[in-house]
């Protein structure tokens, strides 16, 4: 039994000697004393000063020989204790613990990696296909109820919520999916969620692993890679000008086909019936077949009613419809629902019932409010014109600047493509753009599945137009109209 | 070329008949006349009565016998066009398109099942081992940070941030974390999300599938049941006094070991630091393993100084850590994060990168002043003492009322456990409490794996106290004392 012996500290301030061990306690500090002398004999011990088995003096003579109380070394040692650097041995007193030979202690902190975060160059003309106008955003509105919302103490808003989504919010969602996009469902069958991500995360945990999932090509690709990284098997299908081929989802041997029928992105394309009722019919014929309809952006379309959604038809419990409201409101409020058809819904109690919500009790009440008091409505109504009339000034700015555009997937959603078939690449296309200061999008970036562009000899140039006012798509597309004439 | 006949409904207000095809149109009411045309034509294709491949009348010839102008007519086309209802044929017209055969349609929805939402009974006195004390939620600061973030009509906070949570809220964190917890990282390596489950499930898109996890038993079930219906292998590894058995863990085949180090939930059980250092050289050992530390509750610790993360002594990249602003604000408010060593960091970048946050922008600003301002650390402190005064209370009354009671996990967390080893079962405990209007929780519903209880003879009582007053935890333990005299 030996105690280890420690010269002084030329730092010390005030230093105090007992047996062998010496502690330079700094009482002016804010460290209080017992955590000096924890932290003391802590690093003694793991540095190996203090070999395992060493006894440690009892605290009844360190206190008296460090001029401090007993409580004050005893709260020490029982630090030390509680993480384990000393053990107490009954009738003997502490020990220090056996802890060297193990393991190497990380050093000063770990090796800090900096990554380069690179900034993102903004464009005087940016047609993003992803664009939402902010400017639009009901700020006050979303103020008010925000406050309205948190004016009371209320405990209950701060509670652990249904980790289905509270059942007001779910009732406001499924009224409005029945009006406005001829979704049959209760609110029992809503799930709501912190984002599309989010919620095909929990898709395949409630379907399980082994499901080969077809998408049609190109399609949103963050989809497909969410369907890759969790580790299902994912496949294209070819499409043709009526969405996704319903022979050729046949021959996949996919058993769920993710697809979008009210409007394609990026195509634009909207499923006819017949189409519909052949992917309906394919889904029926074998049981643990499902359609994924993402309904991303039906809010938005120009001409006549919207497109209803591929679930109102659906009469088998196939269809799984997921909708969000990133793009009628704001991408950042996080706010995402999906419909689960009967079967899956009893399989989602069963398997992820006890999955916490990931919205806040407090959005989803705003939320709520939103919807209920109107002011859903009238925002989508006043987003719709604003849309509709950028839609109009870009269509018919190109028709003047462009010769003979060939457009396609106008009508909806907040962008279109536009055609070329003379040869020029899309990266050329792009490059002259950007030259100018306008940003476009080309379509290939939305091949998946190790497919560059479509088979065919045409280039297409995607155009979005939500984040752009009038005048800057006039001014925008006449830069293009330069840009592209003399490629 | 032959027209549907249909005869005359005798609801019809206004009766126009043209060639074979009769619409009845309600010109008062509140659905536009072309929605009125396109109905009645979509359904009469639905029911067959316009059969496949049947001309349809001119839109000239239709608008003229409807009396309605052109363009309604038009409209009405173009919309049954656009959902494939018809078909345009250049220089002869439009026809029905074939729809039928192929799929029977959903009725007037689909069959609503409905599920008794049982309602959860309430009792006077609820010991819970997950209460949050949310009367001292800080609504008021809460409100003011949010009209704040609020304030300006700013489209920033609406689009959408950083995958991994804004960098401002990422800094606040890992400079708390570093203080309180002595973990060590840098703000990159911190990815916030909606609560501990999503990031569970984040954290299985990053690892990939193909995994075995080991817990301790008992553990925290959700965990288990989350990694389980992920499609992870789950197996659990004996745990002694000291947390998770190194030696069994080895034995296990586990590549990944999730623990609770600081404070083991339900036990109570802290890690000594030579266990902590067993399990790091275990990881050390071989590339891809990996240990999980739920660092769920640390902010709780009434006696001496917080146990430090395992993560501060992780030299090697191998910890993982998850931490909650749940336990310590408030459950509702969805906010938890994940600490990723470097090497994972990577795999999330290359991986789960594209992965949207969970969340809202405004809802990370209001926590990062939260933090900032110092409001969370003052916050913990009064929770602490709250904590501390009602941990006090139900030991001394625990002491005064049950004779020679034998109390672990005491001194942390918002629980603590009550052994019994005179033979009477949990059932018989709990019943006897539930007479007297008191709650009381078994610690078999947290085994896993099919153990229902440790292989001991004893039964064993979780009392939580973070949802009780002093007033309200002395009259519960008279109750108990009472109830369980008379066994």
């Amino acid at each position: 039994m030996r105690c280890s012996c420690i010269l002084p500290d030329p730092d010390a301030e005030g230093e105090l000697v007992m047996n062998e061990l010496t502690i330079s306690l700094k009482p002016g500090k804010q460290i209080p004393l017992y955590e000096q002398i924890y932290e003391y004999i802590r690093k003694e011990i793991r540095r190996g000063a203090i070999q395992s088995g060493e006894k440690l003096p009892s605290t009844r003579a360190l206190s008296r020989h460090l001029e401090v109380s007993r409580s004050t070394v005893e709260l020490a040692y029982e630090q030390l204790l509680s993480e384990g650097y000393i053990e107490a041995q009954p009738y003997r007193g502490y020990f220090a613990a056996q802890i060297e030979g193990l393991y190497q202690f990380s050093g000063s902190g770990q090796t800090q990696e900096k990554r380069e975060q690179k900034a993102e160059r903004t464009y005087r003309y940016d047609f993003t296909p992803n664009g939402v106008d902010l400017k639009s955003f009901p700020y006050n509105v979303w103020r008010k109820l925000s406050r309205e919302c948190l004016l009371d103490d209320r405990a209950e808003l701060f509670r652990l919520g249904n980790p289905q989504g509270e059942s007001g919010l779910r009732s406001a969602i499924s009224s409005y999916l029945h009006q406005a996009r001829g979704v049959n469902c209760t609110p029992d069958q809503i799930i709501v969620g912190a984002g599309n991500d989010y919620l095909l995360m929990l898709l395949c945990a409630i379907l399980g692993s082994s499901h080969r999932v077809a998408l049609e090509n190109p399609t949103y690709r963050q989809a497909y890679r969410l369907f890759e990284n969790l580790s299902y098997e994912v496949c294209t299908v070819d499409m043709d000008g009526k969405g996704m081929r319903a022979d050729k989802l046949m021959e996949s041997g996919a058993d769920i086909a993710f697809v979008m029928p009210s409007h394609h992105y990026p195509l634009g394309t909207v499923m006819p019936i017949r189409r519909r009722m052949e992917l309906l019919a394919w889904a029926e014929k074998t049981e643990g077949r499902f359609i994924i309809e993402d309904d991303y952006d039906s809010e938005f379309r120009y001409k006549g009613k919207p497109i209803p959604a591929l679930q109102g038809y659906d009469g088998s419990g196939k269809v799984i419809y997921i909708g969000t409201f990133s793009k009628s409101i704001a991408p950042a409020i996080r706010m995402s629902y999906l419909v689960l058809p009967q079967p899956l819904y009893r399989r989602y109690r069963e398997r992820c019932g006890f999955i916490s919500s990931t919205v806040s009790k407090v959005d989803q009440l705003i939320l709520q409010k939103f919807i209920e008091e109107g002011y859903y409505e009238r925002h989508l109504n006043k987003m719709r014109a604003l849309y509709r009339s950028r839609h109009d000034t870009l269509l018919s700015a190109l028709r003047e600047t462009v010769p003979e555009p060939d457009i396609s997937g106008e009508n909806a959603g907040v962008h279109l493509l536009l055609h070329f078939r003379d040869g020029r690449s899309e990266e050329e296309l792009i490059r002259k753009a950007l030259e100018k200061g306008v940003k476009v999008y080309g379509l290939s970036e939305y091949y998946v599945d190790g497919k560059e562009q479509a088979d065919t000899d045409e280039t297409v140039i995607l155009l979005g137009y939500a984040n752009m006012n009038e005048e800057k798509i006039k001014e925008a597309v006449k830069l293009l109209g330069e840009a592209w004439a003399n490629c």
